[in-house]
């Protein structure tokens, strides 16, 4: 699913999650390697701030990924998503050590930091490349963008329980008119996120293309639909829905969108490269992160 | 979807399903217009056996498509199927006028045969470029390949109901074991046949992937996985199966599976063009065949 | 699906949409029959401004069904569910004119008045019987109850798109615990309403279960489950949540419930009658609602 | 969901699965058990040949739960399911042994032996009722009774994969027609079986309802069922069939019903006892079964 590649990474940004406490400890045992490995590193300033180390250079969030070569994320997909939408405008690529729950971007285990970890710094790596959803809210006020997203685009009602009315288009066509509760727009890499969720089909990342995933639609016979990842969707709400629609980005800020409002979505011409260790298998992390069946012993028995 | 083109059909093949008495009545009208418009026409052996010009030049079914600019199939979307299969070996694009059900892939309705079909003989089309599977069984006996099929590979029990337990493996990496009914690998083209009735995703044909779909599986965390156009999938069969299994290609023959075998499934280096009128609109297909929400009105009513 | 009945209904209370202009064709036109057939008449008060006969006797909505044998509910099943719950505490019976979108539980067309809904008033009419629930919710402020729902409690995070987590129990016995977008009980008349777009199952009306829905589970093999009548549900909502959750009966008004809270869902004891016209057949209301398959002609190809 | 009870079981019969070598162990455990608390054993022939005990008083398969207060089944839910179609006719409970996979309907853990089945034993025990699905062909030929159903009827094509037309009759009411792979009837019992893969609700035992379940219908907005236990259940089949359906009662023989045949479906008169050890509890077997989320720590996070 990735290229190989044997660039060493010198210089390196750290950002952990700060509301964890073995995000901590992982932070300091990846700053003992990256110093046995005599690695420059940079400390995101509020990461910094878990550690008495007051020599260590630190960087602005906004920076993060600024000059150096590889930007690791300590924590769980979140940390993952928010270091990769400011890395990916500096072109660095992006690494996690994984902190959170199921953990779907941050490959590498706390207990891999000194033997997996090690190996990607010294060249033993694959990269992945992952897209960005771009959003225009155009309607009759000044157009508006909304953050990139890495995962998914979820549109929902300003007040639950409570439908929604929208259509619809691709590129232009028309495709259909829903009452739901949502919509949820999804690539490849959000895939296995909320639209897993929502009963959508996962998509290997390297697929170009895009999951249209209503949620709870009345018209019994809707089924996600994977479009082209060059398709441009346009979402056109009813002027009928009684209140502001919500929109967010990566589960970000929330934008309202007045009913009559159109949103567009498109894949963003900027991406993010995920680096991932040498033996890293898509499959594999899939299969452990759903409990999937294990490989058969020569009996036909789960091993 | 589909790349616009200009050329005119001269040469066209025709084949119909011949158990359907609407059926002859479009042939009829169709030869109509081809000796109208001044076409060489060719007929299917069995489809000339329909009507009683003994004039028209004839062709077997396995050299339908050589020689010719373009074939017409009348049928449903089983015609079109192996319509396609025949005709791909000879580079020839295929269209179809629906006198099935559904008819996901024929374009021309019966009574557009006059107007859209005419345009599209006179060279206002799109053109679809549209993969086959090829799946080859490499068991203990020698190793035997299956009929090209342009929907679906269907794994299922030998004996229903009944259980069957098989291993995934996508490019050599072992992806997950299921406990099933059976597995749908389906392309987009075959995303809307029976891997729609099983709960799978619909995949604009333009999409360069596959569906990887288990059937009524004991894991109930599975679900639909796409996965890249160039996958090499494998299944093999647990040595504990009972029976042997059955392999089926678009619903055709079946083939014996012994357990313990090994079936191998990755896209045809050889794709068949569809031919579609100039105002083909995939969603609106879509739309249409499975009673999707219509266009809102001002007043957020369905038109 | 309901006892037959001969009782005739003497004195009719009825209330309408009053924001939809069609139901005012419908009320008017319902008022000339019950004259004709000489019925005693009371018009709800704000139903009543829709008209301009003054002499008609009004009756405030809280007290609808309050000294009549039967109310006459003119809109949607919005219109419908409301008017139950009011008619419910003088136990009077309700009858719909269905002028919403599907109506489920409106069965008179508004063509079939002077046919249909004459005969019911004349005593040619089914009864069936449906359950409320009844939802407590016990935190630490002093306990609150919600209104009675005819269809379901929805549980729903107080920001979108956000998750909650919770646990379920059942009798006081532990069901599971999930993060998920909210989760749905439903009562068997609710089982073709808002449940039905989640994927839940439907129940006939006679069955005396519930059925508990979560949305959007992250727990992928997590099912609908349909429990006993009597069964006692408690959700208690973690105290992880971020913010405060909503909880709504047959999507009216939003209770808060803060993180911590526990939310108690049992069938009320109180029921409500409807009245069906005497060839009301549930399972052909489905199918026409559902765009379900048609029976079948002698060559099986649907009528 | 289950009425307690202390009534002593004397007199047991055993029946074990005997191509599982571990179902031995069991056996001998249970024997030792029996021996040591004094009951009166018999053993079926085939069990008996397990063990070198040529004392042991021996009972065919036919007799299993004649003149005994109850038979002890040690496998998976197959053999439980066998135990009880027979006990059944004797008015005698079944207990399981596990030694199957997941194992719904064998409560007792082979190492709970000597305690929790010790205690069932010794009057500490639950009592469950379980119903059973009869099957009537009535096609042109005479009609034909299946085996009774624990868990379900289910509807399939003759040929796979392969498409049948029919249509569904609750009460002579008619549901649907169905293009579909086919069909499942589950009683509760059955809707943690076969119906849970096929995307079916799960329902506590004690409901009173049956489920009709289409298996990869052609109609998208196609939904489970639930109708009330009491429903005579009809399938009639299309005569446009190419092939003659098969019928199987839990997973049993074969049955072929002709194109245009006819089944009907409707719970059995005669039901059967499962006894549960005291402290069972459905949802925590579903739980465990199902691997859903564990109960909260007071911190919200699963124990």
């Amino acid at each position: 699913m990735a290229n190989s590649a044997s660039i060493v990474f010198h210089k390196i940004a750290i950002v952990a999650q700060t509301h964890a406490s073995e995000a901590r400890i992982s932070l300091l045992q990846l700053i003992d390697l990256l110093n046995k490995l005599q690695r420059s590193i940079v400390c995101e300033t509020e990461t910094a701030s878990l550690i008495a180390d007051k020599q260590l250079p630190t960087v602005e969030y906004a920076e993060l990924g600024k000059d150096v070569d590889l930007v690791i994320a300590i924590g769980g997909d979140g940390t993952m998503l928010r270091a990769a939408k400011v890395a990916a405008q500096y072109g660095t690529p992006v690494i996690g050590i994984n902190r959170g729950r199921l953990g779907f971007l941050t490959d590498i285990r706390p207990s891999d930091i000194n033997t997996q970890l090690a190996a990607v710094l010294n060249g033993e790596y694959e990269i992945g490349e992952r897209s960005f959803l771009q959003t225009q809210i155009a309607s009759k006020q000044p157009s508006k963008s909304c953050d990139k997203a890495l995962n998914d685009v979820v549109l929902s009602p300003g007040r639950t329980p409570h439908m929604l009315e929208f259509e619809i288009y691709v590129d232009d066509e028309f495709v259909c008119s829903h009452r739901a509760d949502g919509l949820i727009v999804a690539t490849p890499t959000g895939s296995t996120a909320y639209a897993l969720s929502g009963g959508g089909p996962i998509l290997h990342p390297v697929i170009d293309a895009l999951v249209i995933l209503p949620m709870f639609s009345h018209t019994l016979s809707s089924r996600p639909i994977v479009v082209p990842g060059k398709s441009e969707i346009k979402i056109i709400l009813s002027p009928n829905n009684a209140t502001d629609s919500q929109l967010s980005c990566d589960g970000g800020d929330i934008i309202l969108v007045p009913p009559g409002g159109t949103i567009e979505i498109k894949k963003d011409a900027q991406t993010i490269r995920f680096i991932h260790p040498r033996d890293y298998n898509y499959y594999a992390a899939l299969r452990g992160k759903l409990q999937w069946g294990k490989q058969l012993t020569p009996d036909g028995e789960p091993k």
